[in-house]
């Protein structure tokens, strides 16, 4: 395996080697006050991450899958009612999931490059006279489609209806990567993994759960134990877990929350956006578009890239890994095969990112597409020479 | 943090040096060919470890709890019955999941200290003529008491009573470190992690599945999403997962593997036996007796000791970790305080092991138990000789 | 510290992974069996990198710079007499050093940016009747310039002299990265570092010596005990050194040679040539000329890059460093202000490369010189497409 | 390999976590800013271990050994007069390598097991009028007997005769262990390696030097360049080296330093004392003797023990490495075959050295040699009990 070149994926991402090496860490005793301070401090950091004073933050073993199941299955119970929209493949499995947990699902369908329809949710809530919806679900981030949603507009859009449901936010592929409010925001479930705006390896399932949320717990039927927020609660307060915990990933979070939080969030999130706007201006200057439909949607942390019509763009996600050794993420679902897509979250360079583009560049190329070498590279130093990256060193 | 001394907690354990090398590792592509060659060999090399042909071998970024919870949701039913013994806290903690997933659980209290009642089980499953049990559970090793069981002796209960039941075994403390055959023993679903016997950092749930199991996932109507073997055994054809696998932990298990069928099986458990004795032999020597009921339920990866009466053998714990910086377990449950846990799994030597002794008499003596020094390390010492470890050294 | 961006000096170069985790290693006895299961391997790996069947090889914890100490001091005495031409700052430094240690160096002053002149050679070897000169010093590769020298050119004009002085190579930016030839060139010394195509941190010369060097030991009067070759000879067959071996970074020389050896140092040497000339068609592109005075020499390890007139090339790399985080090598002595360097040797992909290029674009822009964005990166963009690496992945 | 056990041999140490993980770095460019960053600090915090205000430092990528030729090659001319006591192996070879280089070395031959005969070193130089002795060379702990010297005698000795002779001091395995006071000695070169008391893999000669031995660079003759402290005195300005520094383990200097200092060199000093006494009571307790001739010369980081005559010692090392995976030190030179060697020095604790003890336990027995199993053990577990370690957890 040659690890020479940086990753672009929508994460994991590039790990940091300081992150690298916290996680490498020898065997201690889970169960000793020395454990209490990694996790502490760990769930300190990751509630700061989350702009929120008061949300119980919640670290599991697992991925933001397992994000999702915790967020549901501690407070819902069979039968109850769920509004979603489905604008990816991301928010689409998590309505998947609420029905195989066998919760009933109010769909809003939603175009592939589209943002959440905060209007239509306030129609349905405002509809939704004897509140039968109890949880509002709201992909911050699409990954599929380089989509961000305004989670702010939901939750005006809760407040228009005076409506009481939960609202539960999938920020797997924006937090530590893009603006996050919990708190200003009324979040009551946020979801994340480490593998994302963290720079650390998959393996944790990253929650914060408001009070309102917590109070949801007593009440919920759905069957629990690993995912169990409760005896999860109950066992911090014991420096402890209820079984084994990830000890290195965690030592890593709280490493990668020091990190973050050196470099200051408002930064952390300039930076990525700084990155992305290189991405951006380079599928401009190939004459491609992005599958997101505006701006105002455009993603920080992750690009999907069209390309034209009878072209298979999966083949360029392919041929960057066999001839190039980089990886960058295929299409799925509805735009499988229609875009690819760059991740430019996490741990990365101007640099790093122009190999990326350079890549891009050859593969469309050696397909057959009509792409001048250099161009998009050439976009894409043109605006971060113009843009000066102050802070894109910090994390490192 | 200070990592110059081992642990002898009974899991996790010391990682031997090449597998912390294999676990950490840069990122890659988890949706790419390459992926495929850490995958398939490591469950390839689990399959061997079970001693089975045939089974399914499935990996979830978890641990043994959520490899517990995957049994019992891929293959039951709300209201399905469930026949168990409690005979220490991990046995106890398998029986509150299923009551917690609304099992019906026919409980068969055992002393702590014993092992499975194989009787018992066969009288149950007899007296059962409608075959309502559809699954017995049965802990190999009680992580808690020492106390390993038979679980040749569970499958001939069952066979002898004629009945249908699943036989789910929780070799969490046992598989790869001691005896365990799959096929032979007619297992169900075996459960383990990565922490114990594959001396790997915890992160991975890891689970045997027979052809009878996954024929059980069919008609299970407990929910799951994130534990669901039947997306998971989707993905695996397409070298992937329905999620982000821990792919650095999945890389060290294939390494774990590889080293465990180097040394061969035989050699491991017989090293594992080789380490117990001298631990039993100390035990002796300082005049205290194990938990473990009777030598032929001693276990060979942790020796629950007990301490006089009126003694808190806790305070042990808690003066080797703060005076001498080693970590050994406390007492669970019915036992908490009676004993005191050595770990001896995993990548240990003679060496290693006399350590730990050293440290358990220092602390004895401190706390005013009559513990001659150096007799506990005497015996040990004599039987490591007279049993010189040719094998020993192969788990590096 | 931020470890984001490769480096691109002419060495130390971008470590592997695999060979980080090889020097990484724990403290082992020197003196034991174990250690020359790592020393004799490493040799052996030497020696065949070298192209000899004869060599002794010789690894100090030194640098490239101890090890022409050594090849003087072990072979030579005080007013010995050695032939050197002076083309760049590392035959300079070479030369200094044999005046340092009393030589009486006959030099040949030759352009920067040409190679060394084997005609000079010869007439002079011719000249010299009285077989006076010891030795004949030759830089096989002058990393200041980036210009590679005709060894066997030199070889040839040694015979066509029927002169007998030993001739000592310089390979510490070649060696393991071009073609060298230790027996074929009739090489006596040949010296070369852990640091450059080997891969590896600092922190030993490596030094091949011919029978006929061996045999100069005998009667060279240069004071060395640290260097004395003789002591290392003894000690290597026990297994041991004089004094403390760099062990992690023998470890790491052993697997550093079965990785080039792997690969087949033909394909080594293809690949990186095949780099080189991405990097020669951007400067090319971007309208700048190499220091080295024609293709013949042109080096495959490092490209000296001239800049325009009243401009200070050293601005590049200082610029580099700070706004984009890059390293690349600034102009040493008579080049210095009039060159940049970008290093090319070791562990590169296409990928990393074209990385490099865009800085270097971007720093050129940024300073004021006439450069097309993109145009460099699409030269080499355009060639490494026409000539596709099927080797270049084997050293990771 | 296996990495199982610690290490007891006299150095290298068992290298810390965090040491191993600060040498492990990836390349930068040795001669950007950020290179000055490592260095100065690790000069700065080597001249605080050695006690001093004004010793100028030095750090070669070498060894102890290249340390000793520093301190004769910059100092010193051809046929210079020194005086040196021979009471073990390393004073011999630094004798040794005083004669290769060409000096008149007075040799006071000193039983070993002795330390340094300041009243001889008295004599000698008050006769020497014409103050032909230009260095006094003073091994403080002689690696080999396990014996320390008194340096505070020397330097009185060279008073008391009001010889202006240098002071050159070999601290290699007591500095950063053992009481060592630059300043308040005289003491005019200190030299050491990064493998013993810093804990630090082997790689690094370090040096400190008073400006009285700058002084006398400007008029030594012996040749030398690799070593020369000029220009490494000169780039040193320059954040830089005279040739490729070892960054990665100058990294780890920096961290060492800081980690001892942190304790306190107090703190570190009484910890080794207090590990070294248990070993001694373990001795005792065996029935055995040391080699070192008294306690007022016994070292605190190795204890060299005589076994029976008749009893070939080296046959316990050969087994300990063979058997228990286990590494002491032979006895070298007029002592060799007489004792075995433990080291006892970098970072220990209490735990690990009671397995090495016990590990000298079987090996005796197992050879026929009349030990009791557990004396040892028990007699240092007594000790460590007695006196609790506060401090020595510190550098973990």
């Amino acid at each position: 395996m040659s690890f020479q070149n940086p990753v672009f994926i929508p994460g994991p991402t590039n790990i940091p080697e300081n992150l690298r090496k916290a996680c490498d860490m020898p065997t201690i005793d889970h169960r000793s006050p020395l454990f209490g301070q990694i996790l502490h401090p760990a769930r300190e950091g990751v509630k700061k991450v989350l702009k929120s004073d008061a949300a119980e933050i919640f670290i599991f073993p697992s991925t933001g899958t397992g994000g999702w199941e915790t967020a549901l299955s501690n407070t819902l119970s069979a039968g109850d009612k769920v509004l979603a929209a489905r604008n990816g493949m991301f928010s689409h499995r998590w309505i998947d999931m609420c029905q195989r947990h066998g919760l009933d699902v109010q769909i809003v369908e939603t175009p592939w490059g589209e943002g959440l329809p905060a209007e239509r949710y306030e129609e349905i809530l405002t509809a939704d006279k004897n509140h039968e919806i109890k949880v509002v679900l709201a992909t911050h981030n699409e990954t599929a489609t380089g989509v961000k949603s305004d989670i702010a507009a939901v939750r005006r859009a809760l407040d228009a209806a005076g409506h009481p449901a939960l609202l539960f936010v999938d920020g797997v592929s924006s937090i530590a990567s893009m603006d996050f409010r919990f708190d200003e925001w009324g979040v009551d479930i946020a979801v994340t993994g480490s593998q994302k705006g963290f720079m650390l390896p998959p393996g944790l399932a990253i929650l914060g759960f408001s009070q309102k949320a917590m109070e949801a717990t007593k009440s919920a039927t759905l069957p629990r134990t690993f995912f169990d927020v409760r005896d999860m609660e109950k066992s911090y307060a014991n420096n402890a877990y209820p079984y084994t915990p990830a000890v290195g990933l965690l030592n890593g979070l709280n490493q990668a929350c020091g990190m973050l939080l050196t470099e200051g969030l408002e930064n952390v999130f300039a930076r990525h956006h700084r990155i992305a706007e290189g991405v951006r201006a380079a599928t401009e200057a190939w004459g491609l578009k992005l599958c997101a439909a505006n701006p105002s949607v455009y993603s920080d942390t992750v690009s999907a890239i069209r390309t034209p019509d009878g072209f298979n763009a999966t083949e360029i996600v392919t041929h960057a890994a066999k001839i190039y050794g980089v990886a960058f993420g295929v299409g799925l679902g509805e735009v499988a095969g229609k875009v690819f897509r760059i991740g430019h979250l996490g741990s990365l360079t101007d640099v790093m990112t122009l190999s990326g583009l350079a890549t891009a560049e050859m593969c469309m190329a050696d397909l057959g597409l009509e792409i001048r070498l250099g161009s998009g590279v050439a976009a894409a130093q043109e605006y971060y020479r113009a843009n000066p990256a102050s802070a894109h060193k910090a994390a490192a």
